[in-house]
Order: C-alpha cells, then sequence, then structure tokens
C-alpha cells in the first residue's frame, strides 16, 4: 500500500491508449498528485480578460498521468477512492464565444478571478460560494487506438464535470486497456450541475487518490457513489427555483436558465454576465419530469445562502 | 385572513378559463383543501393490478377548484403558500404500456400499493422511502379560451410534477385572466426528480395553502421558493450515482436510469419493474453538465438510505 507522488510537470492533452504511463502502481496504493487549471497554467491571480482572451486555445485540458495500475484488464472495474482534494486559493471562470448553453446569447468574453479562503470563494463582495473541489476530468485510457480531443466526456470517463465527485466520493471506471492508464484534470473549486457557462470555478488542484480493482465486474459506463450532496451551510436559507418547459430537454435547460439570469439580474444586482458566471459556478440542474408529454420541465435552483 | 375548506366532491379534469370558481378567497385567506388520487378514487388500498388496468382512462387529472382569488389580474403573479401537505396512509405506483421515460422496455402493466406511515412509505420491507409530499398539479387558468388536458404543463403551471413543491415551499404563479382560477391535484407522498415511470406514490391528500397577490409583477412561467431539498436522513447513507452520456438529453436520460435500474436488480434484489418504480419514486435526474459538446451527461442519484 505505497504512497505515490506526481507532479504536474509532464501532463498530456489528448486521451491515446498508447501513451506510456508516467507511474505504475499496485492496487490498494495511494497517489498524491497535482493538476494544472483548464488554461495550463496560462491564467494566473492576477490575469485579466486580455489575458483570458489571449491564451493559447486548441489544445485540450492539460491531464496528470497516465498512471497504470498493476494487473488491470479489460471487463474489469477501476475503483477511484478521492480522499483529498485542495485548491490553492484562487480560482477563475469565464466564458467565449461559441461555447456554453447561451453561447448565441453572450457573444463576448467575460472573465472574472476568484478568491478561495478555505471552504468558501467570492468574486463579488456580496457573494460567498461554499467550495466542494472536484476534477472534471478523471477517466481511463479509450478501448479505440488514436488520438481523441480531452473536450468530450465517454465511456472512459473524461471530461465528465460531474459536480459531485467530491472528497469522500468513490468512482467507478470501465478498463479497456491493460493497466487502464488512468489520467485526471481540469479541477474545479465549485460548479453548479450543468456548468452552463462552460467553466465552474477552474483552479489548480492537490488531489489524493486511491486505486483499487474490481476485477471482471464490467461497467458499461462510470458510476459513482457520494456521500453529500449538500452540505446543511449550502441548504441554510432555501433555495429559489426557475423552471422552463418545452418538448425538447435542452430548450427546457436554455428557458430555466435564461430565466435565472433575469431573476438574478432583477434581484441581486449582477450584471447579466455576473448572472451567467454564477448560474455556471452555483446554480443546480435538475429535471423535475420527462413524462407529461409533450412537455417536459427542467428546473435551475440558487441556493440563498451564497449572499451575504 | 378567513379560512375557508374546499372537498374534493366536485373536481373537473381539464384546463378551460370559463369554468365558475368553486370558491372565492381574498389575498391573505387561508384554503384547506382534498384532493383526490390520480385514479379519481377508482384505485383503493385494496386494489389490484387488474383494478389499476381496468380502471377508466383518458380523463385528466382530477382537480379541486377554482378558486378565484379576488382582484388577481392578467399580469399579476398569484402568490401560493404550501402551509401543510398531509396523506391519508397510503398510496399507489404504476406503469402502463406506451407511457413513460422507458415505454419501449417496459410492454405491461404493472402496479403496487405503498403504505405510508407518518413520515415513511414502504411497497417491500426492505425498502422505507422518506416521504415529502406535493402536489403534482398546480396551476391557474390558462390565457387561451378553450379546453385543454391536464397532462402536459405549460406557462400556467399545471401538472409539473416538481418534487420540491413541499410543505414550507412557494409557489409563483403567472395570472393570465381576472380572479387568476388556480386549481390543485395530483398528489403525490413522494416522487424522484424525473418521474420517470409516469407516477410517483400517487396518493389523496390534504392542502392547506395561503394565496397572495403581487401585482402587475409579471412572470414568464412558475417559479418558487423552497427551503430544504434533503433532509438528513435522506442524505444519510450517501449516494449511488449511475451517468448517462449522449448528444440528446433525452437519450442521456435513458441511459442513466437503464443503468440504475440494472443496478438495483443486481445489487437490491429487485424485479426489473420493482427497480423503474424505485427510480420513479426515489431517484433523481441531475444535468451533471450540458456543454462539453457533442456529449452532454445526466445523472441518476439513488440514496441508499432507503435501504432497510
Amino acid at each position: 500500500m505505497a504512497e505515490h507522488y506526481l507532479s504536474g510537470e509532464r501532463v498530456h492533452q489528448c486521451w491515446d491508449n498508447s501513451l506510456s504511463p508516467l507511474l505504475t502502481i499496485d492496487p490498494g496504493d495511494t497517489v498524491v498528485l497535482e493538476t494544472r487549471d483548464a488554461s495550463n497554467g496560462h491564467l494566473t491571480p492576477y490575469s485579466t480578460l486580455s489575458d483570458y482572451q489571449n491564451r493559447p486555445t486548441g489544445k485540450g485540458h492539460p491531464l496528470t498521468g497516465p498512471i497504470a495500475i498493476r494487473g488491470a484488464e479489460p471487463g474489469d472495474t477501476l475503483v477511484v477512492e478521492i480522499l483529498e482534494l485542495k485548491h490553492k486559493g484562487w480560482g477563475w471562470t469565464g466564458f467565449r464565444p461559441g461555447f456554453g448553453l447561451l453561447a448565441d446569447e453572450f457573444p463576448e468574453s467575460y472573465f472574472t478571478i476568484w478568491r478561495l479562503e478555505r471552504d468558501m470563494g467570492s468574486f463579488r463582495p456580496d457573494i460567498r460560494l461554499p467550495l466542494a473541489p472536484f476534477c472534471g476530468v478523471m477517466g481511463v485510457a479509450p478501448h479505440e487506438p488514436g488520438t481523441f480531443p480531452t473536450i468530450a466526456p465517454a465511456a472512459h470517463g473524461g471530461n465528465m464535470d460531474i459536480r459531485h465527485l467530491t472528497q469522500g466520493s468513490t468512482l467507478f471506471l470501465p478498463v479497456f486497456v491493460p493497466g487502464a492508464l488512468f489520467s485526471v484534470g481540469d479541477g474545479h473549486a465549485a460548479q453548479g450541475d450543468g456548468e452552463v457557462c462552460g467553466t465552474g470555478i477552474e483552479a489548480p488542484l492537490v488531489v489524493t487518490l486511491r486505486f483499487h480493482l474490481r476485477p471482471q465486474e464490467h461497467l458499461p459506463e462510470p458510476q459513482f457513489f457520494t456521500p453529500t450532496l449538500l452540505s446543511p451551510r449550502a441548504q441554510a436559507q432555501g433555495f429559489y427555483v426557475t423552471t422552463g418547459y418545452h418538448s425538447d430537454l435542452m430548450e427546457c435547460t436554455r428557458k430555466a436558465i435564461r430565466y435565472m439570469i433575469e431573476h438574478l439580474v432583477r434581484h441581486h444586482n449582477l450584471s447579466r454576465e455576473e448572472a451567467y458566471i454564477l448560474c455556471s459556478t452555483a446554480v443546480d440542474l435538475k429535471i423535475s419530469e420527462v413524462v407529461d408529454a409533450p412537455h417536459w420541465i427542467v428546473s435551475a435552483y440558487l441556493p440563498q445562502s451564497i449572499f451575504v
């Protein structure tokens, strides 16, 4: 049961099952590792909108790994215990043209820096968000040979952006190649279910993971266990909720977020851009019903406790 | 600030803004009312699958109302405080051919009775579900003249099936006709976000509501405040989560629920039909991300605390 360390000095920016592992471990071993932020270190706590607009793009998320787990074989399940996630005191959120749920309605780039204290984050003095760090990307090498972008998640995991993969959670991933070849990155200090503007609180993290195998236990796609959904503090003042009905779930989602942005602008004195950022980092999307044909409902939940 | 009582003896089974109110109240008044279950009283705690299959169908939800609120005008917001919801010790869940998220995979009808204690429900001795009663249907008369089925929700509210409209919540509805003409029904003792098999724990309820007006405050669609999403008991043992990725959110949803049914059958000794019922009454659908093109992720959350 060794403990290993893997720095963020070497990263890979695509999925490719022919990549050589940086580290090979035994089942039961723990790895403490560093993940770069999604900008690959280009942005800092002092960055501006101009820095955000001028950063290099086009390459994928910088991922720490691959880590090979001895004995892992296709058809096994890789068990990843998420033991600890630590931020480094800052993060950023931004959106850019052509990306995000409401790309057509936000044609200009926007960018903000978050100051992160121990377990709270802020980008305006009147907003304090409870932090719940997780890695947006966790995955194993895909089954198919070749080079794949990191942006879209798939059966091997990858850029899942599931906000409840927090400390204390356990992720189950199907194994497709010998050794599994696990990689991780895209740390978020907080994010709402949906990540609607395309980014959470993007942050470099220090991550502690422990790995196990479940031989010959096949999963079709990633599954996980999470111990808690909401802290008592996050629930403390209830939730304001907007709803959107439509015959298409994506359109339901757009309506619910549009109404939430209007609500935040009107009642909480935010700009439309700040409201969109807050929807992406703090508002949770739930599918309220998918059976009352022809109209489904998606609802957007805003925790009232974030307003100081 | 009068308190009124409205029995469930007279109901209406469609939306129609020409219906005469059964009760006219002032803003600030409270109404205690009875709602019939979705079968319109055809089913009882002793009903069988055969009774379920042979019940009359084709008519809409039986709704208690309309209630006119004096002074309500188009363009106002009707505020509905949900003060109390009480079940009557029993409920039912069922699905039938052609209806529900996985209609093609469940071609036969299925039906079960729930025994409801104070705040817990059970349809098998090894499952105890925390109850969180709410009304599946709450709405005002629609803007358009004519007769409309109750099944699909719309801007006037209606069959929203939003599980967090529980005791202590406040619903905000746009008013379309003078008096608003509020109606309510389709009580559920519990339901998961999604209501995937098409029914929750369908139950007759006693409901206490208080009404207010916000003049000339227009909402495009219903919005609400809810004080709590999950009780400490519901969170107590964490959540097992399945995920589904796809380029279509509905297909994401189907995959996540299919995987959850497989999980429940394999690890909790349920039949596929019982698992589908449990997904509809206890499992919550969240949109994890809608931005990592071309693959979105919907996740299905199972509270582990329901297993005795």
